[in-house]
């Protein structure tokens, strides 16, 4: 089977209090494209200007990416984005954001990749997201993400795409503002009375909650010693649990989805021990495994009295 | 068996962004004396001056603790303290602190105390933390606790005490200043090495991470909708902790360390619901267990591939 990733590709500048890169591979659709690339078959929509560079897109191709979407856009810029990061890790400032290519692009699908059984519409422009899922002939399971930008510029359009989705990602602080309450549990099942069939909670080093109609499940922070970049962690989560997902034969149960937030969970823990995607490119499934197995580890515990 | 709490029983004043109640039943003892209640005996030794409430005497008694080491200073008046959450209920300002009786009192135990099989220090003078557990005649399990307040007054005396004891509770932020790093794992990893024999760092909403040399383990925070008042959850954790290993007839291992951990984080969320300790008033053990039951829901999950 086989997942389709939309969204940004990206040149990123990140500065933590220990390090910085500049000109570095990045955006949300490479990080949920690799991440995914763990599990299965991945497909990657997306645009680019003239200046990415050749070795980016190998490295993308290298690690089994159909990038046969991955348009070049003539005399176009590639999108570029700033970041710096506190001391803590967890709080970050844009520094720039250049829209470049993705201010105007409108994706088009290429033959055949409408019958992508497993869909992820990374944080994008919310009338775009839906029409991808629009173009899927028979999804088994979709996930929508979004950021701070969509939501102010089109409220409605994002909670629209919400709905639009099997699975919604969002980031502690955008749930709860969207749904008008600090409590997570609160946030998470407003946005399912909503019309989010499912959402995904990410809290950062905290980990993550996923809450449907029926279940809460929560996947704890991974103890890292040292996270030398938080970016594209959360994206890395999201193509790490539809990749899983995507790669079961079943049909999606509760006990799948909960693998899969456990596997989004450790391939996003491997993601921050280095600068945007780049451990993604040397990570093997055995370390996923590992890491899985660890998570088990880490939360479980006996019945009580 | 029995748990001794050791510590301060004082009058609140506190503000959320949704009520405040004054003079309302406080302090890290009383709260960690109520947890450990649900599990076994319990004794209090603590202080307060003549203008505590009988009323409040009572509810204490009323939940089978032995107050034969709560001492009535003559002329003395009791511990108060003022906070004010803000609005996402995880931080708060402290607005006021009397010291009152605590200021020079010097804790006698009564005859008998001594053989106490499981001691909790609350977040007190460290020398007298220190002191506490040294008259312990064969003591099963201790642990200690300490804010910020301690720390900066005495830093020294505050790392002697953690390892004194048998386990250290501590607030993340109190974690990661004392051992000068932002990795909460690297925090605690940090405290073991230095002395520690082990550590639960409380991560309030995010719930609690337990480490000591071997293990590593984390409960998630319950999801709550509604919190009314954070105070005492992390004195309630740290009684129903030990509250549930005293309870134990066999050496503590490390399973039943990790649902000491669990029944700790379970009465903690309880503390939550009410002002103060007031929900720990009402609270039975069969609701416990069920909260219990409920932690394992939410965290357990089958293996990998």
């Amino acid at each position: 089977m086989t997942l389709l990733v939309a969204g940004w590709v990206a040149l990123d500048e990140i500065e933590t209090p220990f390090a910085r890169v500049e000109g570095s591979l990045g955006g949300s659709a490479t990080c949920a494209a690799l991440a995914g690339a763990q599990f299965t078959d991945v497909r990657l929509l997306a645009a680019v200007g003239e200046d990415f560079p050749a070795v980016e897109r190998e490295k993308l191709a290298g690690r089994g990416i159909d990038l046969g979407g991955l348009t070049t856009v003539p005399g176009g810029e590639t999108s570029r984005w700033g970041g710096r990061y506190h001391y803590d890790m967890n709080t970050r400032d844009t520094t720039y954001t250049v829209l470049g290519v993705n201010e105007k692009w409108q994706p088009v699908l290429p033959e055949g990749w409408a019958g992508s059984e497993t869909a992820f519409a990374a944080a994008g422009d919310p009338a775009l997201q839906r029409d991808l899922f629009r173009k899927l002939t028979a999804p088994r399971a979709t996930m929508v993400d979004t950021i701070q930008f969509f939501i102010d510029a089109d409220r409605e359009g994002v909670e629209e795409s919400m709905r639009a989705a099997d699975f919604v990602s969002i980031n502690e602080d955008e749930a709860r503002q969207l749904a008008g309450t600090p409590s997570i549990a609160k946030a998470g099942r407003a946005l399912v009375a909503g019309g989010a069939a499912a959402v995904v909670i990410k809290l950062g080093e905290y980990g993550a909650a996923y809450i449907d109609e029926h279940d809460y499940f929560v996947a704890p922070g991974y103890p890292l010693e040292e996270v030398v970049d938080p970016t594209g962690a959360g994206d890395a989560f999201a193509g790490g649990f539809l990749g899983y997902l995507d790669s079961v034969p079943a049909a999606v149960n509760a006990g799948e989805i909960r693998r899969a937030v456990i596997y989004g969970s450790a391939v996003a823990s491997f993601t921050v021990e280095g600068f945007g995607p780049s451990r993604l490119l040397t990570l093997t499934r055995a370390e996923v495994e590992q890491r899985y197995r660890e998570f088990r580890a880490l939360t479980h515990f006996e019945a009580g009295e």
